[in-house]
């Protein structure tokens, strides 16, 4: 009987330049050398604990729960913050105890937290600087080759949590806020999750955890002098160079150009408001 | 007897930041968990199908024929696009229809081709906007697990074709264009595939199929104002800082400067018009 | 009896547009098919030997002996310089031989190194202009496939050496220079190895193989028109938006901005001059 080989995934606002990532990659592989690493993304903008929250709630219930997500995103490194461990139901978590985890551990049904105290699983004389090398990386290989969660330090639960953005809703108006721009300049905002129910309806979850459906063609989408009409399936239904609205894949609003650059030809930028109205007739 | 792991490569034009391509990487793991992912490049320039084809062209025959191809280059994703996957004797593909693997499979000498219309190799509720996620990544991960080809779907053959940048033949004079620039500023151009025959000897075929051959201290390259004279066989044979015509590691007319950057300081970029002369005597 | 799978390292200049990488990924792979593949970087800046030396300098140890790294930093490619491969007890490498290990190499113990020129190693008809794939990667992958480093070529030991940035000493006063700036902007310079002996003691390596203990009040850093007092442990223990000087996590004195962009706030770069004055009083 063979067991897949571990795979790590790594998360860092580190860039791909210099010295910090192959470094975690190598502390990763000194320990755990049949481990699978996996780059989920380098390019977290730095600091932004909210942005790669909210990336790791999007892609990791693709990845199978063996998964160990390292994760560092750390701006308070060498300070009183703590480094946890998390274990659920659909992935193994490290990552300094900062907001970054708190999206993602919403969903999970079955948990195990501790505090990574314990220095046998640190790399010996850690810095005060890098904790993705010293303390991160080392403990998500050890995990890898079987350490159990229980052994790196004392269970704990308080973990920081961060404010999820979302949106307010008034008669017939949300308001939200842009959250991310895409590489190709769509702007995701914090109204939805939607869903089509069927090709010209949508329901929409609402913040009272009741729901609200509508007609498609109702729906009009404003931000600074721009309004949008209608929610459309995707980019292609409208010409090259036009904007649209429609449900991003992960089903908040986007707001996008086919072909073009919403975010430079708009000049919206996370945080901005959105407002998108529903004229039930 | 082992067999060796599924190789799945990835190119995208989803850049490295954000959800896109840890997302796939996560649907393929979560399917295939023992595959070897590989970043082919996630920086294709934004909805470039050209410039992906030329580089499946130039790279995919140093990959094992085992190896599943998956390319996400999709302007026209969640339109009636097919999505389509074919199966070479150098290579496995996974792509949208839209000419993105014309190139490539012109080399291909058996060959069988499928639309990717069995759902039941799709995410379940695919997105619009996302096939790379919902319909390519699943498609193959599953073919990487050992489903045949021709279980995702109808066998078709007339796949969409884009043109294969070339270059025109009068009297002396050969008028290609600037097809993409490197990341050192070097300029690849669509006059070859060129070889060196002997030390100071050039081969060139031409689009009539025939050949001609050449002394390499006969050519003149002329773009804009600028004009190089002969055809060198690597950067450090000029002094730093200069410029040259050189033949590229893929057989085409390029144009450097020996570490600089030519793209820049001759301000030349794709589709710009470039003529080479050989003045035999 | 398993082995572990083979690891070979990238590190280039060849950015992540492009053919390059991906070529070099598909040599290693159709040569040895099972290889873990690991991207160090492909950002170091173009040409730059100095700065790839010392990343190597730096991530190297924490990667297993069995890894091979391939180098392809190769200003010089199709020219004279030779082209190299080093097994040591901490690792392989396989380079141009322009210093670019030299750096890395100073701490092995025992040293096999060889000139590839074996060309039943190298790819048929190799290029002038990308040994990266068609002698480096190639030889790379052979390493990994089990071939002995002494089949590769004729064994040499003159491999080309770079100077190591490092810092002169007068009185107090320990003159230095700026040798990188990382993706936050913080600025890592010549002045070290230092390490913490205690809370408040720091201990410095001296060129002439001495070493200095000083209390880190004590510490004074100019540069340009800047002056930094103290040494500090981490980021966090300034104000947002303050500077300070701390010791980085490979041991050099480093410039930061918690949470800002030291090298753009204070407009330095590699090469400028830094100065760090002890003032035991």
């Amino acid at each position: 009987m063979t067991t897949p080989a571990p795979i790590v995934t790594l998360l860092t606002d580190f860039g791909l330049e210099g010295r910090y990532v192959p470094a975690m990659k190598g502390v990763i592989l000194g320990i755990a050398p049949s481990a699978h690493i996996i780059d989920l993304s380098h390019q977290v903008p730095a600091q932004d604990i909210l942005n790669a929250a909210l990336l790791l709630e999007a892609v990791v219930p693709y990845y199978p729960a063996h998964t160990i997500h390292c994760v560092v995103i750390d701006p308070g490194v060498g300070s009183s913050r703590k480094a946890i461990g998390v274990q659920t139901e659909f992935g193994s978590f490290i990552a300094p105890d900062n907001g970054v985890l708190s999206l993602v551990l919403e969903h999970a049904a079955e948990m195990q937290a501790v505090v990574l105290e314990n220095p046998a699983y640190h790399l010996p004389a850690a810095s005060h600087t890098f904790h993705g090398r010293d303390i991160f990386s080392s403990a998500a290989a050890h995990l890898a080759t079987g350490v159990s969660i229980g052994a790196f330090g004392p269970v704990f639960s308080d973990w920081v949590r961060i404010r999820r953005p979302a949106f307010t809703v008034a008669d017939d108006t949300l308001r939200g806020e842009v959250l991310q721009v895409d590489h190709f300049g769509n702007v995701l905002t914090s109204i939805g999750p939607m869903r089509w129910v069927d090709e010209g309806a949508v329901e929409i979850a609402l913040p009272d955890d009741t729901s609200l459906r509508f007609d498609a063609r109702d729906v009009h989408v404003t931000f600074g002098w721009h309004r949008l009409s209608g929610l459309f399936h995707t980019y292609s239904e409208v010409e090259t160079s036009h904007s649209l609205a429609l449900i991003s894949s992960s089903g908040e609003l986007e707001l996008a150009i086919n072909q073009g650059n919403a975010s430079k030809q708009f000049s919206i930028a996370p945080g901005d408001p959105v407002t998108m109205t529903i004229t039930t007739t």
